[in-house]
């Protein structure tokens, strides 16, 4: 990034071309995405969108990083209190509909499946997943803290929720498998009902 | 294919183009292979090559439908002989570190994310998956049948294996991520150890 944005666009701007890049990935995928085709979907002018990010890379590691606000913003608006709740709210939206946004979610694997080669999409995933760990296992950790859940180790439980949903997304991909989410749904209630609760 | 080599290369041909192809795709991922990079890794001639596949896609395909006879291979010739001994074999061969072979799982991740855009390799990885839990679940069926494992659905059982395996694998690729395959060997022996078996 030049000198002039290192702080980014406006938040009404950046959410704008994050839009933008959501949509051009649904309609392109990964591999046909460029700047222009997020451009064509971005209101404001591409030479805006340029101004704020220099490449698809950027833009790239600017869109994955807005992933983990997104689900914990989720989770905070939802009606969850207690951390059993709190804990069923995180593994709904985990697992929420991909096939509802199965496009977008197509992309997503492909942009996953660079990591290995791109350094700040690994980084910018591996960023997310320690947060996103972090999270499930505070909220696990409230939960032994308060009783509700038996004396397991949070970061072992978060770990195990993380894999579940990994592997349910990328079936409902790969397979185009409506029951993946189900049977992961079931498998992680069924984890937490015999790991991770006191009663 | 042509009229001529409906029924495929012999063995012994087929396999040491299956091996150039696992080098191929090791050394140049996914998105950089080609027809001539996989007769760089065949001893063979060229043309031969390409008189049993006609494109890098058929290819491919073939490949991807060697994976379950390796893997089934393997777990019959593994000393295992109760049911509870080749349900070990068979999570051991799943989660058999892919590290070893990072290369390889990172050019077969790129290669399962074209799934949603290549019908062929779809096909095959759904068929692949089928045989896989047929597999599985034939294993756990016979477990609840000589009273070593409780009561469970083994598709179910098999399926939710198959979830955390593939999400293990996902993790190990994306982030790098050492910890991901004991993690899920330690969830995977928990599932069995709680759900499955009846003791």
């Amino acid at each position: 990034m030049s000198e002039s944005n290192e702080s980014g666009p406006p938040p009404e701007t950046r959410q704008q071309i994050m839009d933008a890049t959501y949509e051009a990935l649904r309609e392109h995928g990964y591999a046909d995405l460029t700047m222009e085709t997020i451009a064509d979907e971005f209101e404001k002018s591409q030479s805006l969108l340029h101004y704020h990010y220099d490449t698809k890379q950027d833009l790239l590691v600017a869109f994955v990083g807005t992933f983990l606000d997104r689900l914990v913003d989720a989770v905070e608006s939802a009606d969850a209190d207690t951390p059993r709740e709190r804990l069923d709210a995180t593994v709904d939206l985990l697992l929420s509909d991909p096939e509802a946004h199965s496009d977008f979610q197509t992309a997503l694997l492909e942009l996953r499946s660079q990591a290995p080669y791109v350094e700040a999409y690994r980084e910018q995933f591996v960023e997310n997943d320690a947060h996103l760990r972090g999270f499930i296992a505070d909220i696990v950790r409230d939960g032994v803290d308060a009783g509700d859940f038996a004396d397991v180790d949070p970061t072992r439980v978060a770990e195990t929720i993380l894999v579940l949903a990994e592997g349910a997304r990328t079936r409902t991909i790969v397979f185009d498998d409506d029951d993946a989410i189900d049977t992961t749904r079931a498998a992680v209630d069924g984890f937490i009902r015999s790991h991770v609760r006191a009663d």
